[in-house]
Parts: structure tokens; sequence; C-alpha cells
């Protein structure tokens, strides 16, 4: 309530006014440039438009009537970004069919339109065929035709009513507000659902767009969000943060029981109000195309050194995981091993980790990597009775044991007096310390990298990223 | 609760009474041979009863008959240690005098009683004068004559009902049974309540087994202490909780508004707590007369090395204060040291201070003592704007700046690299770590110990001690 009312003062000042038209004026100039390089042009507009009324004629052909063929996604939307040639039909059918029945003729009629270009049968739910035409990528999905979400048949239902719910209320403005919004957030990583970058997907953008108005609108309200919980069609009927847990609560307007935003994690969020912040005060065309740098060998050499800190890089082979899976878990990964270090006394400043699908890269910089030979174990209250005998017990060849306060307290030798030992002893206990089951196997056969290897072609992006990481 | 069940389920069973009666008979033995050792004999008891009644004779000649003379303390209660040889007497005034008056002519009697003897005189809250006698230490103590505390004009008027009270309610049993308590805490050097030791007056001895009983009956309550708190006269009505705060309550029952417990710290309390205990499950002559050992510098040396921890102490003179006010201000002082070292992220294993009066030594054995060049600092919520803005202001020229969960956070420089260097720190900025004001100089000028230096003959007592110290 504090941060809204001085929010408020800024506006009333007349002398800090003039700053603000200028902003504005510079937003102006700024959405000029941004859609100039984001929104596709004319000739890209029509070559895709083509391409997506050829592709559906041919499914229509390969189906019956009963069975409508739609356009879904960005591209149908109209919110898709430059560049971006992914098509998802949808080959719609009467909730008569059974669901067997739908897949089967679905992916039949699929099969029979994708003729004579390479294409796959893909598994999520359920089955749908993936191919490429004229260099675009094009996924047709059999589905049920519904109007509402209580018909629902199959997961990959819902998508026909948000693209029908976002086509009906959107203007077009606010569809380049949203290829705005989607360019700022990819500048920063927190652009896209998948679980590698656990941020917002498109609809998710729209959304946004459509409750707040406008890209300075969203950003506007980021700015403030604290603990948000956004719910356009009223479903939750205030009581969304006692359905969903998650940083961001986005009540999805066809289906109140989802959360749209839920894989959007705390670090996304922050980084997205964070930058939507630095925008507000000072707007720029940094914020939707600032360079990544990675840095140069001797350089990040040199920055590792002058941190006197040690790292810990473990590379293994990637399990044989679809990314939703190979990610979360990967993280699980790098996490239990920061705790089998931290179980051990030894501190870490950070860590991250990486993969391109085949291999996995876990890195821990450590701001103690050597520990003396002793350590204290503080034991239970005095009063206890019980507890203090089973300790003096438990800790009777302690070099010390003595009373510190109310507690007794043993000075025991230490296990493991070497960062790397602790997680070598992980390696051979991965279930223990967290590490999920899917990684058992290829973590335990990690290897450990040198600096050589850190700074080698592969690793260098990361450790550069890691290194160097900065909010402006 | 659990604990007293399972106290008594042990008692009833039939195959350990056995043991508990050995234990008991055990015990008998025990008693017997710690009296011979710490009972004064005939011998001693008729020679200090001669000298006794000499300076009373001397005392009651040089004063008027309207002061009275008496002896207060455990000789006069019986429940003197052997080699004991303090001797406090009381000039004991009537009311009617004011207190002026009373401590003049009150040192000028005293005076005459000790002419030929070399004595000084010494100023608690009023002046008394201190002598030797025969080899014994005598304080004859200027007080008015009261019957109750309501009375009371001057703090040390308290002492005669203190021996009244001791003196018409104890046995002559229970008065070896206070010699026997008295000497298995001075064994644990938790008897006395200087504030170097922390421990038990004799007063609160006497007062424990009033309440219990016996030794026995004493160490049995001791063993099964949880915020213990004792009100004989019943003084608080169960309030003792609420009236004082400190780990042992043992309500005065001359003076319901003192708790004779004060000084007892934490630790003192817990150690005898654990000793009552090991000697109720296991009654030796070890628990009376342990022999300290002080290890050789060799064997020290080995021991430190062995540990590969790295220390830090410091020597400095002491301030020139009496002994109740140097060992807590040097308590302050070695916990000021170790604060320091915590503001800077290096972590102590253990502490230890010490000093004979002139010289005071702060001892620190490090857990950590050289840190990397940067650290972490963990910034507010990213929710909360004007903090974030502060916090990014603040840290602009931090190496890395980012969102860690819900936090803004930065890796800075860090200040102090090394442990010594913190320590040199607080040196020059002593009052901001919590040094008082009476150490200031001397911690200022304090000198860095090597090991050489620490091994050596005048601090090897309390380091052998600090690290070898362990609970039986």
């Amino acid at each position: 309530m504090r941060m809204q009312g001085s929010f408020c003062e800024r506006e009333k000042e007349g002398n800090k006014k003039k700053r603000g038209e200028r902003g504005n004026m510079k937003i102006g100039q700024i959405r000029k440039a941004v859609l100039k390089r984001v929104k596709p042009d004319t000739k890209e507009e029509r070559r895709l438009c083509g391409i997506a009324q050829t592709i559906c004629e041919k499914m229509r052909k390969a189906a019956p009537n009963s069975v409508s063929v739609e356009l879904m996604g960005s591209m149908s939307k109209g919110t898709n970004l430059k560049g971006k040639t992914d098509f998802d039909f949808f080959l719609l059918f009467p909730k008569s069919y059974a669901k067997h029945e739908m897949c089967m003729l679905g992916l039949s009629y699929a099969k029979k339109a994708a003729k004579g270009t390479p294409y796959e049968i893909r598994y999520a739910e359920h089955p749908y065929l993936k191919t490429t035409i004229d260099g675009c990528k094009v996924d047709m999905v059999p589905a049920y035709k519904i109007k509402s979400i209580e018909e629902k048949g199959t997961s990959v239902d819902r998508s026909q009513l948000h693209t029908k719910y976002v086509k009906g209320r959107m203007g077009e403005k606010q569809k380049d507000d949203v290829r705005l919004l989607k360019q700022f957030m990819k500048n920063i990583g927190v652009y896209g659902a998948e679980l590698r970058v656990e941020g917002f997907s498109g609809y998710a953008c729209e959304l946004l767009i459509l409750r707040y108005g406008s890209f300075e609108g969203v950003l506007k309200a980021a700015a403030k969000w604290k603990a948000p919980s956004i719910d356009i069609e009223n479903h939750q009927k205030g009581n969304e943060r006692k359905a969903f847990d998650a940083p961001l609560v986005l009540v999805d307007p066809v289906d109140g029981k989802r959360n749209v935003a839920a894989v959007v994690s705390q670090t996304s969020l922050g980084r997205f109000v964070l930058s939507a912040r630095s925008f507000l005060k000072k707007p720029s065309l940094k914020h939707f195309f600032s360079e990544k740098v990675v840095r140069g060998k001797k350089n990040l050499k040199e920055m590792i050194k002058k941190r006197k800190t040690k790292f810990i890089a473990l590379e293994f082979s990637a399990p044989n995981l679809v990314e939703d899976i190979l990610w979360p878990q990967l993280k699980k990964t790098a996490k239990a091993v920061v705790s089998a270090l931290e179980t051990f006394g030894f501190a870490a400043l950070g860590h991250y980790f990486w993969s391109d699908g085949k291999r996995c890269v876990v890195f821990v910089e450590l701001l103690s990597w050597q520990l003396p030979a002793v350590r204290k174990v503080p034991g239970p209250l005095i009063e206890l009775e019980k507890d203090v005998e089973g300790f003096m017990r438990a800790h009777k060849n302690a070099q010390n044991l003595h009373v510190e306060h109310a507690r007794i307290v043993a000075i025991e030798k230490r296990k493991i007096e070497m960062a790397e030992k602790a997680v070598r002893l992980a390696m051979k206990n991965p279930q223990k310390y967290g590490v999920p089951e899917n990684f058992i196997k290829c973590f335990s056969r990690a290897k450990f990298l040198g600096e050589a290897e850190l700074l080698s072609e592969r690793c260098r992006e990361f450790v550069s990223d890691y290194y160097t990481r900065k909010i402006e």
C-alpha cells in the first residue's frame, strides 16, 4: 500500500511529468523499433498464410466433413513472432467418436494429408503427427470439438477454447503488444513454458495483455506484484491463492481449475518484475535486444582466480528423457550435490546446471572446500536426561565432550575434510542426497571437470553466464 | 514427566535392586572416605575454635556492650571444609546508630581488636577490616543487628540472618552433607559465587541440603532439574520464575526478593546436573577428587596439529579491576572477539579466556580462517520495490547481482579474507564489537600469541584444559 502511495505522489509532481511524457514518447519509438524486428512483415505473413491454407486444404480433403480442421496457436491468433514457423493444426472430431477411434482416424487423416513429406508420429497424452512442410514445422493433432471445458475429452481439447477466447477479445494493437511482451520476456530468458525455462507461455502473455490492456499496462502491474493472482473470468472468486500454490497464479479463463502460470518459477517471476521496473524507469531497446556476451577463456580464467573460490564441476551423460522431465530432474540433481556438500559442512556460493540433451553439467562454486579434522556437534539440552545419555553414549570417543550454556557439545573427528570427497560420497549413494531415480546411474559415473575443461567451448557459455550474470 | 515415569520403572525392576543396594553401600563408604579428607579433624577444629574465641574476646573488649560480636559464615555453622581458615566476624550495632557512625565506630573497634597484627581496610558496600591472625584470614565487618530483612540497613546485615537460619535448622549429619556437596562442586569447578566461577555459594549449598535433606537428596533432585526453582519458605508462592530470570532460582528464605543462585551460569548448572547423574549411576571417589591433568608441551602441540584447526590467541594486560568485575568483562571481551570473527564470516569452534589478574588471554579455535575474495549478500524480497532499489544502488558495483528464488542477491568483494585481520579490525574499534569500556585500552594493545607462546608455562594450563576437557 505504501508503494502504491508513493507511485501516485510521483505522478502528481509537476516537474516530473515532463520526464514521464518524454518517457512515453520514447516508449512509442521503442515500440516501433521493436515491432519492426519482431513482427512478421507483409511478405512473411503472406507466405505463411499461403502455406497454412495449402495444409488446411489438404487436411480438409483427407478428412470427412464431420471433422473440422482448425489452425491453433499464435499463428492463428496473430500474436506470432517473426521467424516463428510452427503450425498447430487440429482435426476436431464430434464427441460421438470413441477416443480410440478419434485418435486412430485422426492419425490416418493426418498421414494422408502429410503424404509426400517426411513425417513422424509423436506421443503426448495421445498420438499426433509431426512433419515439415516448406521449412515450417507442422503438428497435426486429433482432438474433440468442444464448446466449453466441461465437454473436454482429452487434454489437448483445451487449445481450441484458448484460441477462441483470445481471438474473440483481442484487438490489432493488443496483438502487437503480445509480441512486445514475448520479446521482452525472451530477452531475459523467461519466455516459454518449458521446464528448462520455467517461464511464461505464449497464452500466458496473451492473457496478461487482455487483463492489463497493453504492454505497458502489464509492466506497470508487474512492477507492483506481490504474490500476484489474476482471474479474468472470476472463476475462483477471490480464492485463487487458496486454489493454487505457485509464485504466479493466472487462472485459465476457459478452465477455472487450471493455473496457466503454474510452471513460472519464483526466479523467473522475479526477473520479469525487476526488468519491468527497470524498463518503466528508463525504457530502452536493450530491454528487448541485449547482447549476450560470452567471455573469452583468458578473461574467465582471470575472473575465477580473482574470486579466490574453488569450484566443483561434474559432467555426465544425460539420461534419455524428454526436456520437460530432464530439466526439473537435473535441477534436483544439482540441488542434491549442494545439499551433500552442506551436510558435510561445506558452503556453496552458488550453483548452476546445464544440458544439451546429451551431456549434463552440474557446477558448484564453493565458499569453503577444506575443513579442519574436527567438527562441533551440538547435543541436546542438559535437562533432557535420556537424550543426553544417548548423546554421550554415541560420542563417548569424542575428542572433547563438554557443557556449553544449556547444552552438551561434542568435538568429533570429521569424516570428510575435502569438498570433493563429499561429492564422491554422494555419487556412491545418490538416493540419500535426493538425486532423482532417472539420474542415479548417469550421475554416479560423473566425471570431475578441471578448469581447462570447464573453460572449453562446450561449457564456456554457461560458465560465462554464471560468473558474469548481473541485473542492470 | 516421561523421565519421572521411566525412573520409577527402573526402581520396580527386581534384578536391578541389588545393584542399587550395592550402590548405596558404596555411597556410605565414599561418604566416609571423602569426609576423612574434607572435614576438619578434632585437632584442627579445636585449634580454630581457640583462635575464634581469642579474636572474639578481643573484639568484645574493644566494643561497648551495646555492640555484639558474632562469628558468621561456614565456620560458625559448622559446614567449613578442612583447611579453610577464613573467619567472618561481625560487629552488630543497634539500629539507633546512624550509618556513618556505625561504620566509623565499627572500624575503630576493629582496629583496636586487631592491634599488633598487619591489617588493612577494604571496601565493599561499606568499609571493613581485613587481617591475618595465627595464619587465619579474618574479616571484621561492622553492621546493624537485625531480626528480619525488613530492618536491614546495609547489604551485609543479611549475613546474620543467613547464619541464624541455617544454624537453627541443620542437624550434624546434614552439616557433613554440606561438606560433601561443597567438595563435589569444587571438584567440577562450580563451587564459589565469584563471577570467575559463576557457581554455587556456600550458603546455596546449605540451602540445597536443607531443601532436599541430604547430599544424595540434592543430587537426585538435580539429576531431574528442568528450569529449577526452589523456594523453601514459599515467599514467591509459585511465581519464582516470574520474579527471577536465571538458570537456577533459589529464593533466599530470609529475603524473598533475592535469588541466592543468581550468579550460577547455565554452564555451571549443566555441569553440576551432569555430574549428579554420573555420580548416581556409578558413585566413585573420582567425583570428589579427580586429578587435573596438564598436558605436556609436545602432547598439546601434537593435539593442535591433529585437529587441523588454527587459533587466535590475544594476550593483554588486565585492567585494574576487582575479580568480580574483571571476569564478566573478560568474558564479554572474548565474546566480542568471536562476534567480530563471525561478522566477517569466520566460524569459531570454541573459545576460552583466562586471567591471573595481571595478564589476560582470549583464545579462539577457528573452524575457518581464510575465505574467498567474494561473499554472497542476500537482498530483500523482489516484491519490496523500495528496498530492492536501495539494495541495487548499494550494490551497483557488485561482481554479480541476480535473482535467486524470491530475493535479489549480490556477490560482493569481501573486505576481510583472513581471520587475523578481522580481529585486528576489532582491536581498532573495540566498542563496535561489544568490548566493555574498561577493557578497551588494554584490548586494543593486545599481542597475538604464536604456538610457542601459547604452549609456554603461563598458558599451558588453560590450553590443556581447553583441548582436553571432557565429561566422564
